[in-house]
Parts: structure tokens; sequence; C-alpha cells
């Protein structure tokens, strides 16, 4: 059963009682690049009272350099490395669980902060931005060359999919013994500023049905992401909250990870998704129509 | 329980007990574009003993009149007629089963083979090959408009495939209420002459995956392949064998419509596939290694 804040004293209540606030970002602080009205000062009221604010994203087209100018262009303050994205996940999940040798490629089917991630855990990359692979261009078997040097390809979201990176992709994984499939994340769909498009799970697609099966997820809800964060930052989980506005990644990322949870209607889910007969067995444990509600705990004498 | 065609005998029985023979086409009479060895002396045998022969192909990539082309570049005889695709398949869907008003348009992610099937039954169609959606740039619904007569979205192989595509098709499918969605065929891969690249229903999976629901599918196994047939051709099907590389596709087909069905080993299917602990539920009823080996029943005295 979760619950509904809705007075003054609910949203200061909450402040209080955690310490540590973890925030999705698209659909959550902003949608595309039109930022949500309120978010800055609800984030510097938090700040103001000494909460540590971190940002975990899903979003693996941006490295997190690139990811914090985006925070800057949108007035929203931020450090480097209060941000956690999928593609870092990514990286950190190849260089330390898997273990990938220095010696072994990645071909990627994704965007350049994904490949900048991966190069800054000095792997090396292939496809992805690589304008050879950024062709509408007929592929041909006869005329690809197999590096048996790839071990693993990873997908993220990609503005540039085409047909020549997923058959290469598809060449690599079932031409290379044990080439590990990897997705940053399993999002369906994200929220751009004017309205739904395909997420980075649509990218993975069509290489989940050519092979029959399914990648291992990095980004949320995945523990990996999690991982990634319990390496850098110390937290109280007891009094830390994760806020997002997708039940089966943010959600679930903050329940697995024994946080409490808080969604927001700003983006993905809506009503019917935690109430009624369609309602989803993720709960969260609070609900507000959106972050800018907590303006409500800013205290006016201040 | 499959019977293995192997003597003289065999295959001189088969092609005595029936009268139409209905061929996939890729991994059955050719890779690519190269043809298998042996094809034109099996086929003249059966044209010279008075067989009905029918081409059934899942490739939406052409026309039939397009395909027709790719026969006679092999050196394959056959008419136009005689040609049955999915590309075609789909567009007689379209027409004659949904009954689509001629003021409706369908977005295509596919290629001019099955814009010009869906436009030789009076459909307009957007997208497939038009440069303006073959594109690699970025896609933002700032810059989309939605076109409300379109009431359906097709998805065939297309080997230009891209983020616009997929995002437009989306769209239509989540804002136009009843848009259907629409698969030429489900094939994961396809044989290409030297080895397997993903199918058409790899080019569908994005879709799939963002909606949560799968396309109708026109081509083989779909009895909507063979209503086409069955509108054009008389056979009996007491009479009428189905020969083809992939069990899913190829023989459900023939056993869905009532036939004999031969699986040749020269395309999808392997050993493993019919015999031993994971081999297939669908189980044609003779297996031969290549339509080559019916050259064995060319009389060496006429």
């Amino acid at each position: 059963m979760s619950v509904r804040l809705s007075t003054p004293q609910d949203y200061s209540r909450l402040v209080d009682k955690y310490d540590t606030w973890m925030f999705d970002c698209d659909g959550v602080l902003w949608h595309g690049d039109r930022i949500i009205d309120g978010v800055v000062e609800v984030l510097d009221l938090l700040r103001s009272k000494k909460k540590k604010v971190l940002f975990v994203t899903n979003n693996a087209t941006k490295s997190r350099k690139n990811y914090k100018g985006k925070f800057d262009k949108l007035g929203v303050q931020a450090h480097v490395d209060e941000i956690y994205g999928s593609a870092y996940a990514t990286a950190v999940y190849l260089s330390s669980v898997i273990k990938l040798p220095k010696t072994n490629k990645v071909y990627v089917i994704g965007m350049a902060g994904l490949e900048e991630e991966l190069q800054g855990e000095g792997i090396t990359v292939l496809g992805g931005s690589d304008p050879a692979d950024c062709t509408l261009e007929p592929f041909t078997l006869a005329n690809f060359t197999l590096d048996p040097a790839v071990a693993a390809v990873v997908c993220g979201l990609d503005t540039q999919m085409n047909y020549t990176k997923i058959s290469k992709a598809f060449q690599y994984l079932t031409r290379n013994s044990d080439c590990h499939f990897i997705a940053t994340n399993e999002d369906s769909t994200y929220p751009s500023a004017e309205g739904l498009l395909p997420g980075a799970g649509s990218i993975s697609a069509p290489l989940r049905y050519a092979l029959g099966r399914d990648p291992i997820c990095t980004g949320k809800p995945s523990s990996t992401m999690l991982d990634c964060i319990n390496a850098k930052v110390h937290y109280n989980p007891e009094r830390t909250i994760m806020v997002g506005d997708r039940l089966n990644t943010d959600i679930l990322f903050g329940q697995n990870g024994g946080l409490a949870t808080l969604l927001v209607l700003t983006g993905i889910a809506v009503e019917s998704d935690i109430t009624g007969p369609n309602a989803s067995p993720i709960v969260p444990n609070f609900i507000t129509s959106s972050i800018a509600d907590f303006r409500a705990a800013i205290d006016p004498q201040q």
C-alpha cells in the first residue's frame, strides 16, 4: 500500500526522514530538454538541508561528463560524481565484474557517451559512432571480417541504429564463442519533450529476436548499477529514498537495494499502473504527482 | 515420424505421388545469389512430368515481378503467376481481409518490393524507401506531423531500417486508434550466400518490444498466404507437397494447409532440429539433404 503525499507536513516529514535522495532524471527532473517547473527549487531545498543528492539514470547516450553538461544547460546544480548512468555501469560491469582482458574488444550499438565510458575503463570499442558503421548502405558478409578479439556486444539507445550494426553484432554473438550480450537497460520507451519514443530496450530487441535470448542488463533495476554507487558513495539504505517515474526500473531498483521509494507521475507511470485491476505488482512506498510538489516543504520564513 | 528419402525409387515415387510442388526459395533453391547445384535439373524434371510448380517465399524485399528477375538471373524457369511472396500476401490481407478504405494510408518499414505490392492493391504508402525516412539524422517529434489517415503499419525485412522509421511507426501505433500492426513474416534470420543475417522478424522486434504486443503475420506459416494461393490456383491438397528448409514457417505452413511436407537441410534446419532430445515438435513427412537429391529420379534413358 502506497502513501499519497498531499499536505505540506507530508513533504516536510519526508525531507526530514531521508538523508540521501537518488533521482531518476528523464520524466522526473525534465522531459527531453524541458525542465519540470519547480525542480530547481526542490533540489536547492534538499541541498540547503545538507541532503546527499544522486542522479541515477538509465540514459546511456551520454557519459557522466556529457550528462553534467545537460544539468548545466537546464540550470540544475550537479557534480559529475553525483551522476550514475547506465553507460558507466556497463563499463564497470565489463572491467570489474566480467574482468574483460584488455586485449579484447567490445562491439557497440550505441552513442558517443557509451563509447566514452567504455574507453574510460580502458576498453577498446568497435561500431558505435564509427562512420563506417553509421550507414544505410546494404550490408553483406562478403565485405565483413570477423574480429576474433570481440568478446562482448553492448547495446544502448542508439538513434543511429541500422541493419549494418545489427548484422555485425549478430555475427559476433553467433560466431565468437562465449561473446557476452549486454544491454545498458531494458526501458521499452523514453519520455522526450514532445512525447514517448522507443527506448534502449527496443534497440537490443532485433538481436534478442534473432538470437532467441536476452541480454544481461546493467542499468536500473539491475544490481550492477547499485554496486557502482556502493563502490563510491557511503549512505545508509534506511535513510535513503529512490525517486522515479517508472515502476519496473526506478521503483524496483530502489526496492532491490532496500531503499524507500517514491513514484512521481510526470513520466511513464500513470494512475492505472498503481490503482485498479491492472495495477502493477511493484508498489512504491510513496506517491506524488511531481517532484515540484516538494515546494510545499519550503519554509516561506527562510 | 519422418521418412528419410535415399534411394532413386524413393525420389521417383514422391515425384509420381504429388502433382503440385510448392517450394520455399532462400535456403531451398538458392543461398542469396548463389543457386544450389542441381536445382535447375530437378525443376526441369518436375515440369517435364507436367507437375504444377509454385514458389512460396517469405522474402518481402521483392515484389513478385522483381522476384521473377531473380529467377531469370539465376537461370531458373518461373512465371510471375507461379510466385507467391509475403509482400503480396500482406497487400492482399490489407485490401481483401481488413478491407482498408482507399482513403487510408499505410506506414511501411520495408523495401521497394513491399511498397510495389501494396501500391498494386491500390494502397497509399508512407515511409519505406522514401529518402526523407531513410536517414540516420536525429529524429524529434517536434518536426513530425502525425497523419491521421495512417491506419496500418507494415514491417518487412528492411536493410534501411533506422530510428526515424521505428519512431514514426511507434507514433502511429500508439496515437492513431486501432492502427493495425502487421509483419510480412516472423523469420528470425535468413540465409544469405555467406551466412545467416537477421531476418524480417528482427525488423519488427523494436516495435514489438516498445509496444509490448505482437504483429499479425501474413507470410508462412499464416493462413493468409495460403488464402492468396487458394484464390488463384486449383490444386488437390492430397496431391500437393510443400518443400522448405524451415520447420516453423515452411513445414508448419504445409501442415496448416493439409499438404504433405518435405524438409531439406540446405538452409536453416539442421539435424538436431529433427532428431535427438532438442528436436522440434514440428515433424515433416519427408526429409532429404537437398532438392538436388531428386536428380536420382531423372531417368538416364530420357
